[in-house]
């Protein structure tokens, strides 16, 4: 199962994080290989600094970055918001540009899911 | 024509049962075949309770599962707002996890639409 | 690449118009070839009127058309909104129901991407 989700406002955090995690435990019980890609663009990409989310949930986060969900950030969306790499929380991805990415995965069989 | 539409807010009901209507009528003036499924979760599955939409809403849910619309919930989102099946309108589908329904749906061969 | 946007809110063209320019330009930075469409429902549609942006964005839309993006909008949207084809600014394609064109689009291997 390959799946790229798209997020591009901060508010969308909780409900795309809650998506992955109902994900990852049905791919658990049901013992399927997976791809996972959180890919973030426009002001989404602040939730990758230190301080970009609550407490709880950095902490779903990071136990889907331990289950193997890669978090990607949009470098142009990044330079937008003065972001540099070295503000960003640890194993964030950085693409060029987060709407390509987007397109390659569709084209690579990824499942598209905007929460 | 396979499709697939994914609602995730409840203010998002009147333009997703809006765009099904739109659908359905340029799908029989042109006489053809469609699979067409509903998929809510998170805050949108409460739509799904008897008073959950406008009237006016529901008149226009019915009877586009009259023209053989399936609507379904996540089972998550169903337990999160604490709902339960007996509680649900009739003909209301559920399945185990949304976002897996709508990854399996998209690999085989149902478009995505996120109004 | 072959893409199509969907945007049905009016306060989404600001995002979608910076998606579509990131996506020119890497597009141009690579020599791709590509085939871009934006599909306008719902009350997005009123960006079509001559006043319908800002002048900003206007300045962004015709730049964009002028490096081959189409832009495109559906007819029961415009006939909600009371919105006659004169009324629209040059070269917007109409379309008979938007939401088929976003199906027939990912059909012939469009990905599709919601801002």
């Amino acid at each position: 199962m390959k799946v790229i989700y798209h997020v591009d406002a901060v508010e969308m955090w909780p409900m795309t994080l809650g998506n992955v995690r109902n994900m990852l435990d049905w791919l658990h019980q049901n013992e399927q290989e997976y791809q996972i890609e959180v890919l973030a663009n426009g002001p989404a990409v602040k939730a990758y600094l230190s301080d970009g989310l609550t407490d709880a949930m950095q902490v779903v986060m990071a136990q889907e970055k331990a289950e193997g969900v890669l978090f990607a950030a949009c470098n142009n969306a990044l330079k937008a918001q003065h972001i540099t790499p070295e503000m960003l929380i640890e194993k964030t991805v950085i693409v060029p540009a987060g709407v390509i990415e987007l397109v390659q995965k569709q084209q690579e069989g990824f499942a598209y899911i905007k929460p």
